[in-house]
């Protein structure tokens, strides 16, 4: 009976997933507009009925993508996370795995964006997502505290400390960096230079 | 005759700037994929041949779209340009106005980058877009040469340099930002911090 039930538990779990995934290849191939609900469900290889029974509309469902998005990512950059190590070395590690995960998942990155300066972007609040990056936030906050970075606006911090790699990091925009360790420590060192008191 | 032939230019003008205000709605309220010529058409009200005129197919209208606002952009940003002018008070100035820019263009800034991550965005010969900006990225050369900027990349200068504009200047990112000109002052010595030796 155990054995049934994870079966039917990882049967429901792959078809969220096969969901979110022709989601993301749908809204960024066509639009939001234009990827309805069945033309999502036919991506899927779903009924456009089974939709239904995981979410309540093309609303829920597209909302419900971008969260699983932002979630897989803080964990991936948060899975080594060491909050003991020097506020320059934290910052420095992840830096690095973002590089690493969004060149590697471009296709998340087009659709956060796109999802943010959509009218679906104010549908989400804010704080929900925030939470699964509390461990950076914590660390930033901490670096103010101890005079080590800047104490201004955390949006600001934001836009040199993270912003920059999501252009760097896609091949489309920065044609002419190449992807190496050298370049993106170099990267790094000018995210510092923004950031530190 | 002549004063005829300028009524005809304006008007030729005027159908072109309608047909590029009418691509930049559409493709940021439905997408490249449906933003059909004819759907173009009826927004900018003209008639579907007219477009067939000016541009030769959708490609040429949506990359000329494109071009047309990074030329605008361009006169905008340099229209007050002073090289003679220290390099930091050169950038802070340019800082200053793309702020003003881009927080009252966003619909522009949003084209952009659906554009740029689109295949569309591989049809543009960067260098031609490039060149409208060359005073900015001579200015930028001038203070590798003076030992005053970071010798690195360009990318890696542009991510940290002009990048962060567009994201505090979009208040769906960035909305615990505030746009006065203490904060876009404070954003600015952070991307100096960034940028120089």
């Amino acid at each position: 009976m155990i054995v049934y039930f994870r079966l039917m538990r990882m049967k429901d779990d792959e078809k969220k997933e096969a969901l979110f995934e022709a989601t993301v290849k749908l809204v960024n191939e066509i639009g939001f507009v234009s990827s309805s609900v069945s033309r999502i469900a036919k991506e899927a290889k779903v009924s456009p009925a089974t939709i239904y029974v995981y979410f309540e509309n093309k609303e829920d469902l597209i909302v419900s993508t971008y969260i699983d998005i932002k979630l897989k990512m803080s964990k991936a950059i948060l899975e080594n996370f060491d909050p003991t190590l020097p506020i320059r070395d934290i910052l420095r590690n992840v830096w690095f795995i973002m590089f690493d995960y969004i060149s590697n998942n471009l296709k998340y990155h087009k659709f956060v964006e796109q999802f943010s300066s959509s009218p679906y972007g104010t549908l989400v609040e804010k704080k929900v997502v925030e939470q699964y990056f509390d461990p950076l936030i914590n660390v930033l906050q901490r670096g103010v505290e101890q005079k080590i970075i800047k104490k201004v606006n955390f949006d600001i911090l934001s836009a040199f400390m993270w912003y920059p790699i999501t252009i760097l990091a896609n091949p489309r925009l920065c044609e002419n960096f190449e992807l190496n360790e050298e370049n993106i420590e170099t990267a790094f060192t000018l995210a510092w230079n923004a950031i530190k008191l």
